[in-house]
């Protein structure tokens, strides 16, 4: 759903990731983020666009502008780390966004896992608006395997009941490929991504049967009526329900974060981001038995080749990153104009 | 799918759990299990058949013994425990069966958690042919939070793929709740568990569409043709197909064991049980910020009734463990004759 934009279709200029990051930044810093704060999201968005996730990438802009607009969120939080166990790392973003709490545990979380074969990475008073993968791709790039999960806020009716309670409550984890990129895939337990909800809203298209429900609880495909009031499904009935479930308990009963359902942002009006929590695992693969991980993980996608995979998952992603290395990030002329007048202006 | 199994609505005699184990240990002892891996899988397809799990209880037994027959699995099999790190156990099961693998490693990866945080247990060498939820469900009873996943053979088609690769690679969770029962779920990434094709199968019942292939590639719901050549599918898509592919890498990449399409049971006919490996990961959540764990998870299961929803996963076999607990466990004369025999023939 995510993949063409019209904004790509359109393009007007290339830019390269550092000058696309230096104009989020600028953005950012304008509207209240810490220039480090600023810098962490501006990569993070930049990457997601350089990578064809649009629904992660410049579209996010607005939302973030508003929410700190709103005062809801922290742009200037400093995250802080607790060292609780030989392989347990608490982060209190101090209602700042999870990306710079993850960035300020990183490191002790790696050191953590490779002494000790596994470790978990426990963020809590985050906000998260932004794609999951480029939180846990780093770790494989490095060798190592990685798990993250983050819970958001109240859009999702769990399988069985009449109103929705869960997050979009993504998945995303990553693996080191011998030969080759990680092993990554980001899936929202939501049928579908909200940001993708929203871009089909902005676009004025109808999403396929089975994607969510309106304000009364009615099917619907009207991305409209699922952002008024309406919810989605989890994907996969009662299983992605469970897995929805899951990243509930681990994101804010393990973390000490808020629930999708705990967080009232009513006196802020324009606060766009979830106000939670999110767990990352990381393990080292070379306390494994047997052969090295990533000759072994090169296997496994060199047998799924073998019985007709054409794609693997991420693998839009690495190419479309290829693509934006070679020429630079296609932004659409219109897009850019905005970007650089909230620069400035 | 596998709630009502004939066998209990014509039970005949009820059994205390010790008599069943005790029954199912004299079984597997007669084919070639030692004592103690023989009480091992009794009590865990006791329990399974305690709490209604009829796909996973004594309906298993026949593929326990031919597997045992064939020679393919050694029910003797001494599983030797590896102390790689801090947080970080290996199990070689010795071509033996996964839950007395657990068995002996289990202590070692408790006192782990409980000290770094969070603690893994790599099995390899292993042949699981049972239900997932019984590995994890007494770590949430002892305060921890507990994720295991399996693989097993090829019988899943990857998404977007022509042929079977992946196993059903079923991923299950258990986590503490203050009052109530440990919330625990155990899902197949494949649309359905094998066991519930073969219960089918059996029954003569066809499914219902979308859950597996034939061997020609064709979508079928009789589960005969997706049992003889044919294949099932992922749940939920290519997000069922990721986390089963993740399954593939945690459970053979990282334990040293073999992907479920790696294993070569030809020479061993009757041989039914993968010979694959298996990961658990287990948390103590009293490192974890915020309030107490067992507390919050216990403000989710209400909410999650209050927004309507009427059975949690695991809750169905709650209940049935209650009512086998008061009575008896239910099983039907001709079935119980036949294990009878099994135990003295």
């Amino acid at each position: 759903m995510s993949a063409s934009s019209p904004l790509v279709e359109t393009p007007c200029e290339y830019l390269s990731l550092p000058a696309l990051v230096q104009l989020l930044q600028a953005i950012l810093q304008r509207h209240g983020c810490s220039a480090e704060v600023a810098r962490c999201l501006a990569q993070n968005c930049a990457v997601a666009e350089r990578d064809g996730s649009h629904s992660h990438g410049i579209f996010r802009i607005p939302g973030y502008i508003s929410t700190l607009d709103s005062g809801w969120v922290d742009g200037r939080a400093l995250p802080v780390v607790e060292d609780v166990a030989p392989a347990f790392v608490r982060v209190d973003a101090a209602n700042g966004f999870a990306q710079p709490a993850l960035a300020v545990g990183r490191e002790l979380l790696v050191r953590k896992a490779r002494a000790a074969g596994i470790a978990v990475l426990a963020i809590r008073n985050s906000h998260h608006f932004a794609a999951l993968w480029p939180d846990v791709e780093p770790f494989a790039e490095e060798g190592l395997v990685a798990l993250s999960v983050v819970n958001s806020m109240t859009c999702v009716v769990p399988h069985g009941a009449d109103r929705p309670l869960f997050g979009t409550n993504p998945i995303a984890f990553a693996a080191p490929q011998a030969k080759g990129q990680p092993i990554v895939f980001d899936l929202a337990t939501s049928t579908i991504a909200h940001g993708d909800v929203q871009i089909a809203a902005s676009k004025g298209e109808r999403l396929p049967p089975g994607i969510g429900v309106d304000s009364l609880g009615q099917p619907t495909q009207d991305p409209r009526a699922i952002l008024e009031g309406g919810a989605l499904l989890p994907f996969g009935g009662h299983k992605g329900s469970a897995l929805s479930m899951m990243v509930e308990l681990l994101c804010a009963g393990l973390t000490g974060g808020h629930f999708s359902f705990e967080f009232d942002w009513s006196n802020h009006p324009g606060a766009k981001t979830p106000w939670t929590g999110q767990l990352l695992i990381v393990i080292d693969p070379s306390k494994g038995g047997g052969q090295d991980f990533a000759e072994r993980s090169q296997e496994l996608v060199r047998q799924m080749h073998a019985v007709g995979l054409k794609r693997l998952p991420g693998e839009r992603r690495h190419w479309q990153r290829a693509r934006s290395q070679e020429r630079g990030i296609a932004i659409a002329c219109e897009r850019l104009e905005q970007l650089r007048a909230l620069a400035q202006g």
